[in-house]
């Protein structure tokens, strides 16, 4: 009997190899993940861009659902069978932001499936602690989405957007999407602007109007839409240069800007409308609990249709084909890997 | 009889001439204006930065103290002799920021003393809504300086300053060091960050701790001063690209950086900073009526120290010298003119 899992050999090389099999211990439990997401912060590490952080090989993976296998010594509160997701999240308890409550933005976070092996494997131990239960109606794969989902529920809060509010998110990959669909369930008026004609598409299947930031004028497409005033709150998730620009220039008098996307470069911020239209900019990072309860209750109520946003199922064996396959873009959102026996060819 | 204006007539061109004395018109106020201090905005227009903002001839000035001479029809509750200020904007009360309580920053603010004209002249007819009144036991030299204090007591409510919090304003310049002042009167521990050694000199006098950025690692002097958490908020009043840069390096996990300076052109801004730490960019213009009153308030009762702030006097028909010597920078924090005949050499 033998469990696969998939790990980060070196930029551009997964290997699939026996998953860790070794028994939780004390205050830890044992999960069967079901289906792991691929997300940007993956890819990144695909393309070798995190080698200085990411210790190899790497077992990735954290968008993830599962069942719980073993409970480690002392655990209490959970049982084998049931369904569960991950907040993978460990922080030290005694920074300077722990100290002040802000535990999710640890000044030494260990973030699992980046810091710590992930869930890209059939076998996965994990601290009790990070467990978060899943309803037992929830089929398990629209569960993965539920931590891009916490994301997006951290950030509509972050910006405080309200009811009535007109709000514009720059750049419609799976994370601008899931926020675009939080910001409606809070009561938003909500464009996207997005480069990709299929994404673009795929937002209007959502019933979410999108703009092309190559063919319209953004800014007077917002000015005519807000009759004058500019949007009360924008999202910058498409992590492009232009689409910080962008994100500035629709914005209203006292409007907020939350930054989500990674910018791995310093961007050229027209400081001036800052100043000018007294914008505030507020950047978001993660989750806390709160955020991830509120993301099962989105997505198991249907508020967040998972299942629309599923591109593609691959079994966890081939996740090295389903990496290149995102990579190269085109008519895709979300891809999973399914771990099970069945869909990994029945390994053990 | 004769009274003299002084005006804007080209790029470092100023030009004497007789002041409009025409009678106040109904809703208006004429007033005598005492003393007026030259502020950033003024040299930017008298280097010819602003030509395509400025209606020239435009007489300077909104940093002010005098007292009313006469009043229009339908005025009321105003004296003449009576000690004022004014709070130089005039909205439109019909944009969309108005029409949401923001009429400070009204998308069509007229600024008076650049949009039209201002108070280096020894008749001033305004409309009587933007008068402030003063304390008669207030010095009109220390009067001046509550404009730009409104300023200071503006910025420090946006950043949401509380006691006991650590501060640093990077730029201590006239702004820069009011808003030193303010918030450490809020019950913040306050570090000033500024290239000249004699505007650090004058912070010191002040009781104002300050770092030399060419000279000082700033970040690793801030992590010690904060036992490694960061400043809880920066405010960027340098103008300067590394100013920014300082601002952002200090701050803490959730940290406020206050934009408060003008940046004529974009700054490369560190947004995974903003990210990973959460922070929070606000971006601070001008003042309301509240900020102004308390601007009052704290030059009245010293906790702004205003008289330690006035580097020189120079009678009103000598303002291009005190621009020029301004431009030349040295040894100086805030200039006045004295609109006053006996200054301006008994002219009438
Ligand atoms: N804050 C957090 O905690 C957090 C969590 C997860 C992901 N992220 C970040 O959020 C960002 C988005 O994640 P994702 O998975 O959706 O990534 P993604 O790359 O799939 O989506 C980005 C989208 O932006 C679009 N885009 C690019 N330039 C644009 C422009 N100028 N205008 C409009 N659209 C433009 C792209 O076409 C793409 O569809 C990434 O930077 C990711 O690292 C942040
Ligand atoms: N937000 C508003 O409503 C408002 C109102 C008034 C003035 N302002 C702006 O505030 C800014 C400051 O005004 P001021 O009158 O004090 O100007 P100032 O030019 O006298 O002061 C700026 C100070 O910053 C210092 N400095 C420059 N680069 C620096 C760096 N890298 N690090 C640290 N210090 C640096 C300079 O030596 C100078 O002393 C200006 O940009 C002005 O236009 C804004
Ligand atoms: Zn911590
Ligand atoms: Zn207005």
């Amino acid at each position: 009997m033998s469990t696969i899992a998939v790990s980060y050999a070196a930029a551009r090389t997964l290997t699939v190899g026996p998953a860790d099999t070794a028994p939780p211990g004390p205050g830890e439990v044992e999960i069967e993940p079901a289906y792991v997401g691929i997300c940007g912060t993956d890819l990144h590490i695909f393309h070798g861009d995190m080698d200085a952080r990411v210790k190899t090989p790497a077992v990735l993976g954290h968008e993830m659902s599962g069942r719980i296998l073993r409970v480690g010594p002392g655990v209490e509160g959970w049982q084998p069978g049931e369904p569960v997701t991950v907040m993978p999240l460990r922080w030290d308890g005694t920074c300077p932001a722990c100290r002040r409550g802000h535990q999710h933005v640890c000044q030494n976070l260990d973030f699992i499936g980046i810091d710590a092996p992930g869930a890209m494997q059939q076998r996965w131990v994990v601290p009790a602690g990070t467990l978060v239960p899943l309803p037992s109606g929830l089929p398990l794969d629209e569960a993965a989405l539920v931590e891009p989902t916490a994301v997006a529920v951290h950030d509509v809060a972050r910006a405080q957007v309200a009811a009535g509010e007109r709000v514009v998110v720059v750049g419609g990959g799976p994370v601008g999407i899931l926020i675009a669909l939080v910001a409606r369930s809070a009561g938003a008026e909500v464009r996207v602007v997005e480069l990709s004609a299929s994404r673009r598409r795929m937002a209007g299947e959502l019933g979410l109007a999108a703009w092309d930031p190559a063919q319209d004028d953004i800014p007077a497409l917002v000015s005519d839409w807000t009759e004058g005033a500019g949007a009360d709150v924008a999202f910058e998730v498409s992590g492009a240069a232009a689409g910080v620009t962008t994100a500035v220039d629709v914005l209203a008098v006292r409007g907020r800007l939350c930054q989500v996307a990674i910018h791995p470069a310093p961007r050229e911020v027209n400081l001036h409308r800052f100043f000018w239209r007294e914008i505030t900019l507020v950047g978001a990072r993660l989750y806390d609990r709160g955020d991830f309860e509120r993301a099962v209750a989105l997505v198991a109520g249907g508020t967040v249709p998972a299942k629309a946003l599923i591109s593609s199922v691959v079994p966890l064996a081939e996740a090295a084909t389903a990496f290149e396959a995102l990579e190269a873009g085109g008519d895709v959102m979300k891809t999973l890997l399914d771990c099970s026996d069945a869909a990994t060819g029945g390994a053990r």
